[in-house]
């Protein structure tokens, strides 16, 4: 059984994708769809989501905010991560973690799925009006970072930045006053141009 | 100056704390309070949050899913973690990010903070009541993981149960729904008999 990463196409494991690429990793990317009763995830992953790294052994990982530091981890001198016992280390490790917490599930659940967060419909624009002002507050924080140093750490791309463009790219589509933080759009067309994103985008289909 | 952890009573800072018992770290623990402007913390991280870890440089790292592993490797031989590179370190990160995602940012936030969800007072009541419903899928999904072995990974205590307690904690003031969780109860409970878990509830004031 080779190692495997299950990705769906637009979905925020094209993080852990790109760093397939980055990494020139041995490992099969799989393509599966979410959301249908019968898709292969739910096989895999009782939770149903992406993405989940399958190990040789069938062990499974899941979170990017694993399976991007696991798979630096198999290229010991990668730049895309640092030594373990570094407050580099820690520092990307934070960042990823701000990401998934504060971005992903904090800004764009509400705003995409309103239903999770109240069973009155008529609540719902609310929520997204909400989250569209989380989301801001949240990427602000970003982009004043990004204002000093084009990389979310330590000057140079790592694995934080890998899953900052999949975050990035969303926010251009929301628009709006995220449209505002200008330091957020210039990494965004710069991600948009490394060899790895643009491998991962024609491996998803587009 | 000493490395330091900034946490405040009851907040998710306890599990870096309980942390830092656990492994017997020279690190001083400081007790700051939030949601005041005059805070200290507001000097140490722009985001006025707790688990904050100021290292003797000054420089800080944040988010609990980045400090529990850069205390645990600390301490390179602790059962506390796993080796670089093995399956059960990416599948300790991976709970710790699931908690920090799905139970704290899902789940907890709506429920104690709906104001960030929406503007409108009267959408509050069915924010908080549809944040248990997430919760207890949340927890569900932990409690029937935790019926076949004591801990998260590995059949041993490590820095995700250590999250896990202070989560456990909480949906046991929650009530309701959640009280079905009789593995998560079960972990309750033995978690609190921990030495040093004991040991930071007394340094927190409790």
């Amino acid at each position: 059984m080779t190692t495997t990463l299950y990705i769906s196409p637009g979905a925020c494991s094209f993080a852990s994708h790109v760093v397939v690429h980055e990494l020139d990793l041995p490992i099969q990317v799989e393509r599966v769809g979410l959301r249908t009763a019968d898709s292969p995830i739910h096989q895999i992953n009782p939770l149903g989501r992406v993405p989940v790294l399958q190990l040789d052994d069938g062990r499974i990982i899941t979170e990017n905010s694993a399976i991007l530091p696991f798979l630096a981890d198999l290229k010991p001198a990668t730049t895309l991560f640092a030594p373990v016992g570094s407050v580099e280390r820690g520092q990307i490790q934070s960042w990823i973690g701000y990401l998934a917490s504060e971005v992903h599930v904090g800004g764009f659940r509400p705003l995409n799925r309103p239903e999770r967060y109240s069973a009155d419909e008529s609540a719902h624009p609310g929520i997204r009006a909400q989250a569209v002002e989380q989301l801001y507050a949240a990427f602000a924080h970003i982009d004043r970072h990004l204002q000093n140093t084009p990389f979310l750490v330590a000057e140079r791309y790592t694995i934080a930045d890998a899953y900052l463009g999949v975050f990035a790219g969303w926010a251009g589509r929301v628009g709006g006053r995220l449209d505002e933080l200008q330091a957020l759009a210039k990494f965004r067309e710069a991600f948009k141009e490394r060899a790895a994103v643009k491998q991962a985008l024609v491996a998803e289909g587009f």
